[in-house]
C-alpha cells in the first residue's frame, strides 16, 4: 500500500460527501460489540434527520441483547444483494472483510468513507477517517458530528455514549484519554439515562452465561506459584448450562484479575478436536509469542490459536508452553 | 439542628483557614475505601507541598492492599490521643462516628472543616463544604483545590481520580456527572497511569476472595422464576478458603447483576448465631422494607439487617418476607 493512501480526509471532506450524497448506508463489522453498534447507531440516527435522504442503517447479524434498549434499534435492517447506494459508510471495520457477508454491500457502493479506529485499518476508504489513538469509533463520530454541526439529541448521545463506554471497558483501558473523557461529558449533558445504560449494558448477564462461567470457574487450576490460571469449557458444559460458545466471553478477563495471576488462559471446545484458546497477559510474559508456536497470534497482552486435538491434550502442550514464557 | 447550621462555607473561605493554620491534621472514615483514601491522600499531599506547615495524613486503620501503590500512603500515620491541631479537616465523613477510635483527635483540634458528599452529613464542622451532588469526596476535593490554587500534581491526580472512580464504579453510577467527566479529564491530563490504576484497583481480587465468590456461587439458588437469587457464606467456607469475612463484599454485586434477578440477597456467618442479611434491588422492591422486618434498614436498593439465629433458619425466614415483596 503507498504512503498516499494511508492519508486522513479532513472532516469537511466528509460533511461534503454526505451532503452530497442521496442513497446511504451505514454497516458495522460483524459479530456486533457496543462500539459498532453504539456508533452505527449514533451517526444513522444523526443522517436520518435529513429527510431529502434515504439512510439505510444495515446490520446482517443478530443484535446483541444487551444492546436491545438502543434508540433506534428500529431502523436495522439486513442488506439485499441486489441493492446500490451512493455512499457506504463504514464503521468500525478495519477491512472490507470485517463486513462479513455484508461484504457485496461495498462493491455495489458508488463510494466508501472508513470511519474507524483500529491501527490495523488498511485504508480502504474512497475517504477515510482513521484515528487509531482514539478510544473508540463511537469517539470519532462525536468529534465529526461536533465539526460537521449534526445535531446531537439525547438518543445519538445515548448510543455513542454506549459505544464508548463498552470499548473503554467502562473508563478502565488506557485507550481512555482527557479527550475521551471531555466527549463523555458532553453526551451527558444531553441528558442521556446513565442508569439505564449501566442496567442493560452491564447488569444483565443472562443466567446461562452466569451458570457457564461458575462452572468454568470450578474448572480453574492455578500453576508456577498462581502466575498462571487456566481453565476449560467442554462442549458437555455449555449444554448443561443451556448455554452458548459466546457465552465463555469475559470468563478470561475474570481469571486474568485474580491477584498475583500474570498469565490467564482459557480452553474452549469448539468441537471435539477444534480447541480455541485464549490468552491474556498482566506481565511482561508476551502471550502474542505462546498463540504462534500454535499457528495463532494477537497481542502482548490478549492473543489466540486453535488447537485441532482433543481438550486434554490442547490443554497439556499449552500448559508446557506457558509454563516456558513464564520462566 | 438548625437551617442556619446547614450552610456550607465558601472556598475562599477553607482557604483562608488553611493558610492561618500552621499544624493541620486530615482524617477520613473507618473502613477505608477508594474514595476516603483517595481524598485523604490528595489533599493530604497537596497541603503538603507548604513547608512551612506541619500536615499530618492519619489513618488509623490498615490500608487496603488494592491502595498500597497510591503516591502518599509513606505518609499515613496513625493518631495519639494527646496530639492536638490548629484544624482538623475530615474527609469523606458524614458525622464524628465515622472517625471511629480516631474520634479523639475531633476533641483536640481547634478547629473542624467537614468536606463530604453524603447526603446524610449532619454538618458537625465548623465550616462545611458538603455537597451531595457531587459523585464522590474525591471530586469536591479537585473542585476545592483548582478554586483556591492548589498546586495539582501528577500524585496528586492519580489519588484524586481513585477516589472518583472507584465511588462511581468506574463511572457506571448515576452519580456520575457532567462535571465528573470534566474533572477525570482534567486530571488525565496530568499523565496519571490508568493502567497501574486499574490493575491495582480492579484487576487485583485476591486468591482467597476468588475462591470464596467461586465457593458463594455454587451455592446460590433462584426462586420465583429467577426474580430472587440467594447465596450463604458459612464460616467454614470462609475457613476453607483462608479468607475472611470482608471478602464477601461484592458478591451480592455479580448476583444481583444476572439478567431476570429482581432481587438479590446474600447470608454471611458472622457467628453461629449471628447472621448478617445484604440485600439488593433492581426493581421497584423496596428492599429497605424487607431489612426493616427484621430490625435492618437501609436504602429502597440496597440494605441490610442481622439475624440472631442459625443460618438455615434465617434463610427461611429471609426467604419467605422476599417471596412475599415479590408478590
Amino acid at each position: 500500500m503507498s504512503q498516499m493512501k494511508m492519508k486522513n480526509n479532513s472532516f469537511n471532506d466528509i460533511k461534503e460527501k454526505i451532503n452530497s450524497s442521496e442513497k446511504i448506508c451505514l454497516i458495522a463489522h460483524v459479530n456486533p460489540d457496543g462500539d459498532s453498534i453504539g456508533s452505527l447507531l449514533g451517526l444513522g440516527l444523526a443522517l436520518k434527520k435529513d429527510k431529502d435522504k434515504v439512510v439505510k442503517i444495515a446490520l446482517n447479524d443478530e443484535l446483541p441483547k444487551n444492546f436491545k434498549f438502543l434508540p433506534g434499534t428500529e431502523y436495522l435492517e439486513s442488506t439485499k444483494e441486489e441493492e446500490s447506494f451512493d455512499l457506504l459508510i463504514t464503521l468500525d471495520c478495519s477491512d472490507l472483510n470485517r463486513l462479513g457477508k455484508g461484504k457485496y454491500i461495498a462493491n455495489n457502493a458508488d463510494y466508501i468513507i472508513n470511519i474507524d479506529h483500529h491501527i490495523s485499518n488498511d485504508y480502504f476508504g474512497d475517504m477515510n477517517i482513521v484515528f487509531p489513538n482514539f478510544s473508540s469509533t463511537g469517539e470519532i463520530v462525536f468529534t465529526l458530528a461536533e465539526a460537521i454541526d449534526l445535531d446531537i439529541d439525547k438518543n445519538i448521545a445515548t448510543c455513542l455514549y454506549v459505544a464508548i463506554s463498552t470499548d473503554t471497558g467502562s473508563f478502565k483501558y488506557d485507550s481512555t484519554s482527557p479527550d475521551t473523557f471531555r466527549v463523555a461529558s458532553e453526551l451527558l449533558k444531553k441528558e442521556i439515562n446513565l442508569n439505564e445504560i449501566t442496567r442493560n449494558v452491564y447488569q444483565s448477564r443472562s443466567l446461562e452465561r452466569t451458570n457457564l462461567l461458575i462452572k468454568s470457574l470450578n474448572s480453574m487450576e492455578l500453576y508456577e506459584n498462581n502466575r498462571l490460571a487456566m481453565a476449560s469449557v467442554t462442549r458437555d458444559m455449555i449444554d448443561d448450562c443451556n448455554a452458548s460458545i459466546q457465552d465463555i466471553d469475559g470468563t478470561i478477563d475474570f481469571i486474568r484479575d485474580i491477584d498475583g495471576v500474570e498469565v490467564a488462559c482459557i480452553l474452549k471446545e469448539y468441537g471435539q478436536e477444534e480447541i480455541k484458546v485464549g490468552f491474556r497477559s498482566k506481565s511482561d510474559v508476551d502471550v502474542a509469542n505462546v498463540a504462534e508456536k500454535f499457528g495463532g497470534g494477537g497481542h502482548r497482552k490478549a492473543s489466540g490459536c486453535t488447537i485441532y486435538d482433543k481438550i486434554d491434550k490442547a490443554r497439556e502442550m499449552i500448559l508446557e508452553e506457558i509454563k516456558k514464557a513464564l520462566r
